[in-house]
């Protein structure tokens, strides 16, 4: 049994907003809000920002519990710990507001956690995290994998229910990793040697090309990185990605998240397992249904050597988009991993 | 509001278990089972059989509460109201284990109930209802479809993880529909017609061709058919169909079920709508990896004139089969039908 006191759920609550113009504006939407207001934003969910990087496309925040991207007509922002997430929607809807804009699509997604109780009572069932989005938005919550194990809750809802008139088509691949390998882990304790080492070291900077990397090592353990990506040495900064790591063992939690348009995964998904070696995990890829990767369960090859899948969830927004979420253990995650905590 | 006296439950629990031989037998397996086993087993259910139909294939039995179809190596059962399916598994444990067999694969499912507070406790949450089927198989229970809205339940325990061994690929659909047209269940209603002309005349003869039909009129209204078919004009009668209606207006109810192996559902789909015409129905497609039908998310055409799709899920369960479940309403849904109720 782990020490309540000394847990922590790395688990992040995450919503992502797309809006929509109400008015010709000049093109920069939510790039028009001011840090300062974000702050404020920010301090509703119990979070703060540590560390920021800005392209012509978008902005990027490291936050005191994980991340926030802000694009023209789109926020993401992923929340670990026991943040309280959806505190921030009265702020968001009045922001976007003030600068012409109106909510389109909204997606509110969230690993099952591993100790409920222990979050704020809006986010100990999803049914009331449902009825919370319901305040402000018409949507509907489901539950991806068994009922009975871990699994991912979404919630959806599609404001305009029209097609999108988007430039690009997006997609956006989840892993959520947990009983991760000790060896892996260690790197991100805090000690003497630099943030940039660790990156380059663990071979975080590797898994994308062309990336600039605002990262950032808690004390006394854990790790934050927001990247921003270009699809190739010349063309403009467009895409995040984002790494978190709780690597405590007994609650160990790391996740890789990026929105780089790619027509498979296979590559990325290799490099963040080299990495991490997680004895178990969640992939989950939102696309839209003319993305890059094609249909959400067809983004990657399944077949991970070391890895079972055991079960595989679709759930399709007719004519928008798409989420798969798979499961895979590792084939000996029953056996050494567990036996290797028990010998702690 | 229905009066809670007057309400009947049509959503049918559905218990499905296929079965390997362990010692080479006869090959009849569980139809090696005489009648009598089979009411007492049906006791444990609280239904009764009311009329039964053999090939050499598979035995029918139509029930007081839906329908049992026995295979040489599978069972599907599906019962309605607030009978207590799941009393039923020691007993089936027990006969099967008598012929030599032994589980391979189970699924258990429902629509979620409109009143699960009516049901005998176990069925008042699929939660309780895993608890329950976990007591004699390993397995996890999924929710496809919105937790705030009409869902639908399916359990899976793959018992012995390996592909099937199986001379032919199986795969079902089945079709629940609600909110069902006046006019058509009017035909549904006890009077001096014998059931012969009710299933000519109401269109249920004709989708599926080469079929035996053995049908029921209940008082004061209600019908179950069971069918069976072949495939072709001379080979076998190997698969079943089987319908069951609930026409009173507030809680109407009609389900369509077969495991005929076609290369696409379009046609019995078009068919079954043109009889019923329901203002909201879920289908739902279960097919193993080399199944007729293809992908169960690319076994019919989703586009289906007169209705909407709102949303689709898939589970795969990985190596064997998957599920798609998919929900539909009338474009006229929410307008003229709800109207047309109001007005009685």
């Amino acid at each position: 049994m782990i020490d309540e006191e000394h847990f922590f759920e790395g688990a992040e609550k995450r919503l992502e907003v797309d809006f929509l113009e109400t008015a010709n504006n000049d093109k920069r939407g939510l790039l028009n809000i001011p840090r300062k207001k974000w702050e404020e934003f920010l301090a509703t969910v119990n979070c703060l920002i540590v560390s920021e990087s800005h392209t012509d496309s978008f902005h990027s925040y490291v936050l005191s519990e994980s991340s926030l991207f802000v694009y023209p007509f789109k926020i993401m922002i992923k929340t670990c710990g026991v943040t309280t997430l959806l505190e921030c929607l009265d702020l968001l809807i009045q922001y976007s507001q003030e600068v012409y804009l109106r909510v389109d699509f909204v997606t509110y997604s969230h690993k099952s956690f591993v100790n409920p109780h222990l979050q704020h009572p809006t986010y100990q069932t999803f049914d009331t995290e449902i009825q919370m989005l319901n305040h402000h938005f018409n949507g509907n919550g489901y539950t991806l994998g068994p009922m009975n194990g871990e699994r991912w809750f979404v919630y959806v809802a599609d404001m305009t229910g029209s097609p999108s008139t988007k430039e690009e088509a997006e997609q956006t691949i989840e892993i959520m990793m947990t009983d991760l390998d000790r060896k892996a882990m260690s790197m991100f304790y805090k000690n003497d040697e630099d943030t940039a080492d660790i990156s380059a070291q663990s071979g975080i900077t590797a898994i994308l090309p062309h990336s600039l990397i605002d990262d950032m090592m808690f004390e006394p353990c854990g790790y934050s990185m927001n990247g921003l990506h270009r699809t190739d040495g010349t063309s403009p900064q467009r895409y995040y990605s984002t790494i978190h790591i709780t690597p405590e063992p007994g609650f160990s939690y790391v996740s890789y998240e990026t929105n780089l348009p790619v027509d498979s995964y296979d590559d990325i998904i290799r490099r963040v397992l080299h990495i991490f070696k997680p004895g178990h995990f969640i992939i989950s890829v939102f696309a839209d249904a003319e993305a890059l990767c094609g249909e959400s369960n067809k983004s990657y090859d399944c077949k991970l050597p070391g890895y079972t899948r055991t079960i595989a969830n679709t759930c399709e927004f007719v004519g928008r988009r798409s989420v798969t979420c798979s499961h895979y253990s590792s084939i000996h995650a029953d056996t050494s991993r567990e036996n290797q905590l028990r010998a702690q």
